[in-house]
């Protein structure tokens, strides 16, 4: 029950292009530095969020990438759902039929609960309130929970 | 960021368990068949269950399995976490050097946050009280979130 490292890498560069100047394009080794992420990967998260809609790239000299929407507008959660899909903490969660067991179940709705819980929150922080607090110290920086 | 099978089973399991008479002690064919899980598989998180302290075994023809605690004194996150170890939403959650960035990230605090929530919620569910609602409609059946 683990976010995938794409997952974290994308929600990096996210934040790491939200807190650039306008205008500022950088290129696929810049965004592998800045997010201590290998090329090879990063061109893969960059894809990801290319397809969502996120990022675009221009060629060229002074090519390279930026959001495409306003940070203001994209939240923790749509980066993550943009990688992984939509948020299921257990496979019951799926519509449909992916569980014969959820009309008897007293677990289902505590997974629907505990992932309602947890999405709020991701869905609560911005992309664009987590660049301005982006060089600020983190308080719960050697926590844990 | 999903629960693996082994979790959800886990927790078939120890509800089954938890709603039967007293002195019952289902075999492994049994529980396999009640949670609707393979018997090689069940074997395994028998072993699990059993390692964790919450059910243990007794052979010979009147043997099989039951709970060692009370039902009352083991929520859903301490299945979980008997099966999958504690619950780190994102890496960077693991105490110590698990991420470099700890101290500049900003989304730290917001996966910290997000595990808090769900693990609250998870936290909250005792074994017991999921076992006494086992054969009420469920309200979330065919929702998801």
């Amino acid at each position: 029950m683990q976010l995938t490292r794409a997952a974290d890498y994308a929600v990096r560069i996210m934040i790491y292009l939200a807190g650039l100047p306008q205008g500022s394009r950088p290129n696929r080794a810049a965004l592998a530095e800045a997010g201590e992420i290998t090329e090879a990967f990063v061109g893969k998260i960059l894809q990801s969020l290319a397809r969502a809609g996120f990022i675009d790239s221009q060629r060229g000299m002074k090519g390279g990438f930026s959001l495409s929407v306003s940070p203001d507008d994209v939240t923790l959660l749509d980066v993550v759902e943009a990688i992984e899909g939509p948020t299921r903490l257990n496979a019951c969660l799926v519509p449909g039929d992916s569980c014969g067991r959820k009309g008897s179940c007293p677990a289902h709705r505590v997974w629907a609960e505990a992932q309602d819980a947890m999405t709020r929150v991701l869905r609560r922080a911005t992309i664009a309130k987590l660049a301005a607090e982006s060089y600020t110290e983190c308080p719960a920086a050697e926590g844990g929970t």
